[in-house]
């Protein structure tokens, strides 16, 4: 279903989303790339049946959210300055930045298309939340590119950030296919809970393997969100704790911004600058543009150690067991059918162990 | 309403989207700056007047077609390192490149809000035109691009990609009003045939002023299509009219293909890096990336002149006005209230007729 609606785009859309997909390789070469871990279509499908209609009821919910996840993935990695997703090079890096914004905007089209066809009532309302979730996803990753040109931001902003860029999707994922499937509102707003606790879940996990994470298994650089100045929960907690790390992390984080050119605004076009003139054929990268050029890999490590040491990490390692456990909870607070319960506490389990 | 509708962006996507649209200037003080023609949003109202309902039924789709215009536009300079829009500088050189992007979702997040909040099965409707009409806006975008990096282009690519990027969001802003005063199809399908045509004719006159028009008054540079090497009407009708000038300017723009590096993909690729790395805070532009530097004036001068030789520049007049033609036999083909008709038979005049 993914697939024939990716197959609606124009060439050469289709091709650069089926490079981002995994489907081929840079050379349109048919691949079995790693497409992600699918945790939304799967929390869409389950949905459907949380509703008591059939689990294909909730395949358009299912699709429109994975298409609006992954043109998020396609600016947000061309924003960011990300080179690598799934252990593949992004596509700005392969396609170029205008195909990643182009792509990324036909995938968010292709979503409403996908729900909107339907041409029933209960689409439309599914359509509806489903851009309500797209807006909070949208000034999550504002808020997350703001904090990045900031030298300290609260635990609780970070928690804001993360429940707009995370959390929005998730809860919509998990309650479109209800939607789809007629469920009242008790049941819906139900469903919607658990998913949003299971994305804050899931992005304190995030935040634990941007910086431990091994980037064998993640298919990213080490040190990933340091690399790229993220205010990412563990670093927000450790600031907060206080203490002789966090107040060393602190005065390094607070460099690190002096050393930055430019304002917050200008921020962010400067790295891009930067990724856009890397993917520039026939050019040299401008080491001068690049803001941690004159960082080596202890400097990471050093910001890693004194995160860990004012308690960052194991307050992040907490915080994902509480999310967890009010994910849960908000189960228990209607009626289901226990299978459906089951595999829901499932996937939540799933989602606290990975490690990728 | 619009206002309305862009204030509810979080900050600093308020900001930047105020400044898009002429309201603030970049320092963010209140300016009066020209927030574009607006043609769009007079459709979308006339439109519900069309339909025999009340013009403010047809607000939410007027600011829904406006906001998908201005999502696109963001997106587009981007794409096209366009510097100049309405006479000021575009978003991402003075917001910085990820700005111009998340504005640009922002503002197609909020179109659907607009329409879906309303919840009835006229906006539902209404919100589906919209989405087809912007994946073809953004198939249009996607021709344009490829066309760029093209040699030659036929006539007829060449009207499909003008179609697509201009002609669907003009019909949808035409019908749209209609659509949510509850029009029959027949009314909406002639309305939007009417908008189809008008949209042609408005790119063939934007075509015309985008090598010739009057920099003072179009708010861009000169020659503004022959220095992105926009493959646009005139250069395409020039190139299939034949004779010395067509094949002239043929050789010309073949050699202009091979001074560029790298291939169709990393086309768009290599002007953005000069783009963004123009916008990065304390670095010269790199003139290796400038595709037209060593291009003078009078390498533009000459074109121009070939393409108007070769009888691009008449030929485009005749088509404007042959689209115009068909718009309005479009508008006699459907019962409308007299006025309506009027109004938009004026509003098809000024689109002609228009000097910038």
């Amino acid at each position: 279903m993914l697939r024939e609606a990716v197959a609606r785009l124009a060439p050469p859309m289709d091709t650069v989303a089926a490079y981002h997909f995994g489907w081929i390789d840079a050379a349109g070469e048919p691949a079995d790339g790693d497409g992600g871990k699918a945790v939304r279509p799967a929390l869409a499908m389950l949905s459907a049946a949380a509703a008591g209609a059939p689990p294909e009821t909730g395949i358009p919910g299912a699709v429109a959210v994975e298409l609006v996840h992954n043109f998020s993935l396609l600016h947000d990695d061309l924003m960011d300055g990300d080179e690598q997703r799934r252990h593949r090079d992004t596509v700005w890096k392969v396609h170029g930045p205008a195909q990643a914004i182009l792509v990324g905007d036909a995938l968010f089209a292709l979503a409403n298309e996908v729900l909107l066809e339907l041409g029933t009532v209960e689409a439309a309302r599914a359509a509806a939340r489903l851009t309500a979730a797209t807006r909070k996803l949208i000034d999550g990753q504002a808020q997350d590119i703001t904090f990045e040109t900031r030298d300290r931001v609260t635990v609780a902003e970070c928690l804001e950030m993360e429940g707009n860029k995370t959390g929005a999707l998730l809860a919509c994922a998990v309650s479109i296919g209800a939607v789809l499937g007629g469920a009242d509102d008790r049941t819906a707003g139900a469903l919607e809970a658990f998913g949003h606790h299971l994305g804050l879940a899931y992005q304190a996990v995030d935040d634990l393997l941007g910086i431990w994470g091994d980037p064998e298994s993640t298919g990213k650089q080490t040190w990933s969100d340091l690399r790229q100045r993220k205010k990412s929960l563990p670093v927000a907690a450790a600031l907060e704790a206080g203490g002789e790390a966090a107040k060393q992390l602190g005065e390094l984080l607070a460099t690190d911004a002096h050393l930055r050119v430019g304002s917050e605004v200008s921020g962010p076009g400067e790295q891009y600058g930067r990724l856009a003139a890397e993917h520039a054929a026939a050019r040299e990268t401008d080491p001068a543009s690049d803001l941690m050029a004159d960082f080596d890999e202890a400097e990471f490590a050093l910001r890693a150690s004194l995160i860990e040491q004012a308690g960052g990490r194991e307050w992040t390692a907490q915080e994902a067991r509480r999310q967890h456990q009010l994910a849960l909870d908000a189960l228990e607070s209607v009626e289901l059918p226990q299978e459906v319960r089951d595999q829901l506490a499932a996937l939540a389990k799933f989602v606290i162990e990975r490690r990728r």
